[in-house]
């Protein structure tokens, strides 16, 4: 039987953050498609590679595909069925490599790597997941103790939710865990200010070197977020 | 300067499930504090033990305690208290050696071997948290697909909650993700028939030999829920 297709979480960014599962079956991989972001700038990175050649992944196991960064999601769309037609007709060509796609963070977790795996599936190929460390977890260790304990309840808001959703989260007394700040950056400096008695933790890039972390209510209140930003709010 | 005390989280159950960075830290950790779940019937287990020795952790780097698990907390902080002061007094003897606590899942995710943390900060040590895998994202990964995508939201309810909290749950578009299924047996298969149109996943015991997984409805709403399970819930 052929092998799944192995979609590979590699973690929040730090590369010691993969799991030994991701990181011992990229080793034995001989294609690992691996996203390039192009910005509206046209400037590239990849977080992925990196991370991957960090760890001793070679080079020549790696098939780089640029991945449009746009609020319209045509460009992303078009390069990920490039890549799932791609897999198709190796696997349909008779090629049993060992085959995998891989994303930051978890791979199940706000990754739009996914819509590869609805091609993949539609043309009836298998596919495997493997579970990786999201980024907000990564965060709280770098903050300490615990993001949720007891009763307590977690809520993730990707950026965008209604201002009844927004009230009813900082009114709570859960932990709220926010991310892609910049698409919220309003909000969350108004609720700062109307909400002092939650406790707020403010990140950005976390595991890179140019992380940030901040706790003051003032420095939050004035900084322009960028996308790869992350707010946690507890009320302890 | 002293080492910090490393928190460490093993991940879900799988051995393979641990971070790289977590492996490499317990191979040079002399001292690894390990707890041994005590049963109300006595009975002893530990998952964290058998994840370490499974990928080569030592016997004799394992510093087993003995963990009450009970709804009363008396026993568990007995024990973790213990834990904390015998770690404080082998740094108040100048014991430089490098020493881990460790947590299955995620150590800031539920996980009440926090406690140890906070006498150790209070007694001024410092401590490093590492990240890992939490148990609900491992559940998704072998659902596959996303568990929350685009702007959807996540709710994470660990067993218990108001029957307001309940009902805006189910209502809501967002992912729900229940944990501690034993907590909530007759909410979770009220919920499965009152709100048919959602996607019910239930899991047991996820990254074991006994895992279980359905997504029959018939079959969720008849079972015993035991501790160890977990639910999730999509609109789609």
């Amino acid at each position: 039987m052929t092998e799944p297709i192995y979609f590979v979480s590699l973690g929040p960014g730090e590369p010691e953050l993969m799991t030994l599962q991701a990181f011992r079956l990229l080793e034995r991989c001989s294609r690992i498609y691996t996203p390039v972001a192009i910005a509206p700038t046209g400037k590239r990175s990849s977080k992925a590679t990196e991370i991957m050649l960090s760890l001793g992944i070679r080079a020549e196991q790696l098939i780089s595909y640029d991945l449009p960064m746009s609020k319209q999601r045509e460009g992303a769309e078009r390069a990920y069925r490039r890549v799932a037609d791609e897999i198709i007709s190796l696997r349909q060509m008779g090629c049993d490599e060992c085959i995998a796609v891989v994303a930051e963070g978890d791979s199940g977790f706000y990754s739009s790597s996914a819509y590869i795996g609805d091609h993949l599936l539609e043309a009836g190929l298998s596919i495997k997941q493997l579970a990786g460390v999201p980024a907000f977890i990564a965060c709280n260790a770098l903050i300490g103790g615990q993001l949720v304990q007891l009763e307590e309840q977690l809520r993730v808001i990707p950026g965008e939710a209604t201002e009844a959703e927004w009230t009813e989260a900082w009114s709570s007394q859960h932990t709220i865990v926010v991310m892609k700040g910049s698409l919220c950056q309003d909000e969350i400096q108004r609720a700062v200010r109307a909400y002092p008695e939650r406790k707020w933790h403010y990140l950005e890039f976390v595991g890179q070197e140019r992380e940030y972390y901040s706790t003051d209510l003032e420095e939050i209140c004035t900084r322009k977020f960028p996308y790869f930003s992350i707010i946690i709010s507890k009320t302890r």
